[in-house]
This record gives C-alpha cells, structure tokens and sequence, in this order.
C-alpha cells in the first residue's frame, strides 16, 4: 500500500491523518465503547485507540474482538503521548480487519518449552525478544562490514562447494554433485589467502557448516564466519584488528540498539566495560593464572569450556589469549620463532561464559615447513596444492582470524544459546522451518 | 610487519623515507645500473626505482634478477611523479628480496585459454582485470546493502540446509546430514516473508545453489542472491526498490570504481545512461513489440535468452517487464484481481545481453488459493504448513524480489561471463582451486 506510514516514523507525522498497516499484538477494552490496541507493522510497535463515534459501530465491534495476529488498516490521526513508547498514538477513524488470524496462535504469552518455540520458528520470530536478538545481529553484522570496508578491506566471498576433503571428512557435509560427492566448506581461510596476495586485505562472511555431533549452547552446524586475512601483517596487527572491530561492534549495539537491549534487560554496564583495549595473555601465562584452580591443566593440553571460562573471569572484558602451543594447532600456523613449541596464533574469549568468538593468527609462508606438517599429519597432499603454490609464486607473512557471528550476538544480548542468535538456527537434530 | 605502509596511501608520504611489502609484477632495466619495479601489495601498485649508489651493489644485482611475484621489502623516499598511477614512485635505499618466486609462474602475458586460467584461478586472481572485477563486486554488494540499511530493512540471513524439497528434488543438491539426507536452499524467500511479519522491511543476502546442468555465461552452480521482502508492499513499491537499488549500485560503481572500469576497458558513457528511471513495461507490451521479429512468441510463453536480448535491446538501460502469465509463474505468486491470468511479478532485465538480474512481485496472501495452487502443481503440501502458517495468523500483501549478484558484476563489468564475477566460481566441471 503505497500510501502507508511505516510507524517507526508516525512520531514525523503528529497531528496529521495517516493510513498504517500491522499485526494486533495486543488488545484492551475499557467497556465496549473503547478499546487500545497494540499495533506493529515490524519496523515498530503503536498504540491505536478505537473509541465509539470516530468510526462507525461495526468497526468499533471488529476492534472490540479482534484475534491476536490479525492484520489491519487503519486510518487515523497521530497525537503525542509521552507515555507510549514511540512518542505517539493513533486516534483511528478506520479501523478494517484485513485478514482475521486463526484464534490458536500458537505464541501465547504462557511458557512455552524451547522445542516447542523452535518447531514455531517462523512465528515465534514475532515475538518481542527474537525480534531484539535479530536486530541486533544485523547491527553487528554491518558493525564489522563497516569496520573492514572503511578500513580498505575488500569482501571476496569464499566458495562453499569444495571437491576436497582436505582435513579429513569427519566434520564435512558431503554433497551429491551430479556425479561427484563434494564437500560443504568448513573455512574461507585458505581462498582468503590467495586472494590477499591480489588484493591487500579481503574477508569473507558467509555460512559455514560443521557436521559436529556437539550439542552444546555455542554450537550449531550452519553458522555464519566473518574471516579477514591481511598480507604482511604479524599477529600483533592481527591482534589489533581483533580488538578494533570487536570493539565498533560493542559500540555499535551500545548506541544503536537500546530498545534492543531494554527488550532482552540486557545490562548495559557490562557492555560498556567491553570496549578496547583487551588484555593479551600468552596460553602460557593463562595456564600459570589457572594453577591450582579446578580448571588447571598440564602444558601443551587445548583449552575447553572449563579453561576459557576460568580465564574469561579473571576479567570483564573479552581476552586475547596468544602463544597456543603448536602441537595442538592447524598445521599452516607459523611457530614463534623465538619459541617454535608454540604458534603465533590468538584466540579471542568473550566474558559471561559465550567462550571463544574469534581464532587466528600469523600463517607459515615456510614451504618447506608446510610440506613437512602435512606429511607429518598425514593429511593428503593434493587437496593443498594450489594452496602451496601461494608459497611458491611470493610467499609473504599473512595472518587472518575467523569471528563466529552467533556467537558475538549471543554474548552482545546475553542470549544464552547460540540457537537465539540464528533467524532460523540448525542444529544436529533440527533442519524445519 | 607494523611499520610498512599500504602503497594505497603512499601519496600521504610525499618525501618521507617509508617501507613497503609487495610483490614485483613488472620489471625493466635501463642498462646494469637503473631497475624500474612495479610492486603491488594489493591495495595498489606504485613504480620502485633501484639506482646504482643508492643501494649497496648485491641489492641492484638482485633487483635486477629478481622473478616476478616474488615478494619484497623496500625502503625508500617518496617522490612526486605525475607521470606514475597514483602520483608517486619509490626511490629504493633498501631492497630485500623477502621470497624468490619459483621462475614458471604460469600466468604470464600471452594469452591463456579459460580452462587453464581457471585452473589457476588462485594465481590469476593477481593479474589486473580479476582485481578489478572483485573490486567491483564488493562495491556492488557494499551499495546493495547501504542502500537497504539506510531504507530501514533488517538483514536477516536465510538458512541454507533445509529438510524438505519443497518444489522438487530435480534442482536441488542433497546432502549427508547425519543419518538423513537434506537440500541446500535455492531461495530464502519463504523465510523472509516470514521474517517480514516480524521485523517489516528485511533482506537475506547469501549463496544459493542450483544443481542446473546449464552451461551458458549466465549461470553458476553457487551464487550469490539478494533477497528483500517488505511487509504490506505492492507491485509499485516493489519495482520502485529495485529501481532504486540498482540505480544506487550504478552511481556507487560510477563514482568509486574508476580505476577498475579502467582497467576493464568499460565504457562509462554505457553506465551513465543507466541511471533511474527504468522503463516498465507489461509482458503483454512486450510481446507486442516482439512481434515480427526473430524473438516474437505466443502469448503465454516464458521469456528465454532471445526475448531478453530482443527486449533489452530496445533501450538503453534496465528495462522492467511486468505481469507475467500466471501459468509460467511459482504458485505463490499473486494474481492480478484485474486480469487474473496475469500475476503482479516483475522481472528486471539488464542491457547488453546480460539478462534476467531480477525477478519477484507480489505474494498471494490467499490461504484458500495458495493451497488449491500446492494440490494443482502436485506438491507436496506438508513442507508447505509452516508457510502456510503465515497466511492463517494475520496473512499480509507482502512484496519481494531475488538480486543475482554475479549476473549485475558481469553486467557492471562487462566482464562477459558470470564465473569472472566470482572470486571462485563452481560449475557442473569446476569445485576447485
């Protein structure tokens, strides 16, 4: 309808008549002669008031009843109201019902279990939280687009469709291709690599898919990965890049998305605590923190839940932990030179628990080394091919990190599980609607 | 390395003595005593002049011989040049050759067939005209999405693993998930309407796959699609969008990509006739026009290659045909009430030959007309119910459309084939590099 006011922005429009289309998502009736709805169209929520004589009798009788979730038009004036969110009310002199909803919306005010909510997905979004949750996913989404654009990063967006397995297919999604079986990508890293030997600095953010069996709050198998990856840069550039563009988003949720944050009694103190600069801490000197806690573990052993949250205690803010060691890490990290028993390699952990967000670090440019890891690892030579041929043709230091999008959002509106940070989250057991 | 600077903004440093990383991309000598270097490090390339006397002699003899793309670390003073690109050149006191490329880098001047560049596309990726081609592409996809977070949409991403083949398994990849086999995506358009109920204006923009065995210079296995859907819009609103997106993905590349055009031998004057406004005309209309000609079809057929070429050449920009016969249309499409073997979709077709880059329209918010249509065209109706759901609780006009990307980049760049507008571009024949 052309002519409709979309009402986040009724409150340009006081003391006008205007025309607005939504969902009932409330409904109150003082009497029969007048009722308040809540009225949203997505963009934002208002309250219309249908009182007898301003519209005529039938419409004040399809006010009066109207079930939840029906769609209507209205027709009306806006007046301020600092008691309504918003600013404003609409008085209707219109009020059509132009679809009435079924009167069992599945989404009622009651507690609902979480499968229950997920099998309801595509209307459960309606709700007032997973609304919150997604607009502030989108806000971090262009947070870091934003962050990289202006910092002269290009986004080159890495294949899903691979023909190699190339760590194993133990974790990989086979596909059917026409004749073939290939494999759904697990990281853009490798094709990031390439292409800033062409163009600088590059990222890519798409899907990713993981055939984990993990059902944990930080897992799903089709999650989203923002992976930037800069030419000649070390791991304190690296590092530094980290902290920047998580710290815009901070920022970002902080100044854009109150209502967000209000929806979801997120505490903003806490975020507010989040911006840069965030502590640096070798995996060595983390292990010394934890000595003699219950999440102590012997050198050389990776982190896991019980690690990084012991250490993401110790602060209140997100931690760079540096310095893994390289036994336990990707066989194309590049191993400290001043210590080759641990990488050049960085994991960001967020606080309150939402574990690792981001891992990177500096690449080996070492063709030789590279050679000898995948041997020594036993992973099939071929499948990285092209990839060696970026040490043959110009080897240059690079590094780069993967940012886990679900998990950032989770841990920016406290959500609890990454499931509430997807639109329409995949899990091992769950692919619908 | 921290103190290098990014020859993009060597022209800041004018008369500074400065370091920079890059690989040599050409060379020249004049004589024993005078190497001119073209380094690039990506985000540019600027000239690098090793004199005699101004580096110790082993660093003239190895800028003398050094391979191309082999990668290299110069110190030097900043001079003025407005003969150079970019304004500058470098005058070496330090040259360092950091990796020795192997001497057969296999992309060299002469002329490479599509097989082999592809083969290499992780190398080819370096030479002038891919650059320029995904510098463009991430113009493209940065004004898309500015265009659309500044008009208020939410970017809510679409999922990609999905259990039901909704319209047939014939062009739908199959996955191994877990124990069952699953589809990856072809639209997210389902979804957004029912994100669209949520949140009123929103978008996913992500990779979508088709498993067509169609081997033309339009079509790729995986691509990228934009998909906005805005709650309560019409046919008009809808057009207007995509009008207004493209126009604004015309000015940005216009105004930002130069260099790039240049490079690409794009004729500007081509891309400035494109600006707003875009014709609009009926499919009725345009057959009409076709009528005579090598093009012309029966009333009721679908438009193919020709009668885009045909129509497209008619004008000089973007040309929108609306109102397709209901028949050759997805089911959810909704009928004109006005003559109703016509639906209120709109394709938009790009000039010079390179097709369909848009399409969508209005969705049936008719539950009754909806299910007759799943029942006539014999699908299956239980993947439909969660869809479904969004017309039996406050059912909604709602307006969208499906953006190629690759299809507006090759157009943007002439580029001639939309695997040149991918970073990695997957085809029947290609997974890999």
């Amino acid at each position: 309808m052309q002519d409709r006011i979309r009402i986040r922005s009724l409150s340009e429009h006081v003391g006008a008549e205007v025309v607005l289309c939504g969902w009932v998502r409330q409904r109150r009736s003082s009497g029969a002669k007048l009722h308040f709805l809540q009225v949203s169209d997505g963009t934002a929520g208002v309250q219309v008031v249908v009182k007898k004589g301003n519209v005529p009798d039938e419409q004040l009788e399809a006010a009066r009843y109207v079930p939840f979730e029906s769609t209507v038009v209205v027709r009306g004036t806006v007046k301020e109201d600092a008691r309504q969110v918003g600013g404003v009310e609409v008085s209707a002199t219109e009020f059509e019902v132009m679809s009435a909803a079924a009167e069992d919306f599945p989404i009622g005010r009651k507690e609902h279990g979480v499968g229950f909510l997920m099998d309801n997905r595509h209307l459960w979004l309606r709700s007032s939280r997973p609304r919150a949750a997604m607009r502030i996913r989108a806000e971090v989404i262009r947070a870091c687009r934003d962050y990289l654009d202006e910092g002269g990063f290009t986004c080159v967006d890495a294949p899903i469709f691979n023909s190699s397995a190339a760590e194993g297919t133990a974790t990989l999604f086979p596909v059917g291709y026409f004749d073939q079986t290939i494999y759904l990508s697990q990281t853009g890293q490798l094709h990031m690599e390439a292409a800033a030997q062409a163009l600088g600095d590059v990222y890519c953010f798409g899907p990713t898919f993981r055939a984990e069996k993990s059902k944990t709050r930080r897992h799903l198998t089709e999650f989203w990965m923002l992976e930037p990856e800069m030419a000649f840069a070390d791991l304190d550039e690296d590092m530094d890049v980290m902290e920047g563009m998580i710290g815009r988003v901070v920022e970002r949720v902080l100044e854009r998305c109150g209502p967000e944050l209000d929806v979801l009694e997120r505490d903003r103190a806490i975020l507010e605590r989040c911006l840069p600069p965030y502590p640096r801490i070798s995996y060595t000197e983390a292990l010394e923190r934890l000595e003699g806690t219950d999440a102590s573990i012997p050198w050389g052993e990776d982190f896991g839940a019980p690690q990084e949250d012991a250490v993401s205690a110790m602060f209140e803010k997100p931690v760079l932990v540096h310095r893994f060691p390289t036994a336990i890490k990707a066989f194309y990290m590049k191993p400290d030179p001043e210590q080759p028993e641990v990488v050049l390699g960085c994991d960001m952990i967020a606080p309150e628990g939402y574990g690792e967000i981001i891992g990177g670090g500096e690449r080996s440019a070492d063709l030789a080394y590279l050679e000898r890891k995948i041997e020594e690892e036993g992973l099939p030579k071929e499948p990285y091919e092209w990839y060696l041929d970026l040490r043959r043709y110009g080897a240059n230091p690079t590094a780069g990190f993967g940012m886990g999008l679900e998990r950032v959002v989770a841990w920016m509106g406290d959500l609890g599980h990454v499931r509430e940070a997807a639109p329409f989250a995949r899990t091992m057991a769950r692919t619908s609607p």
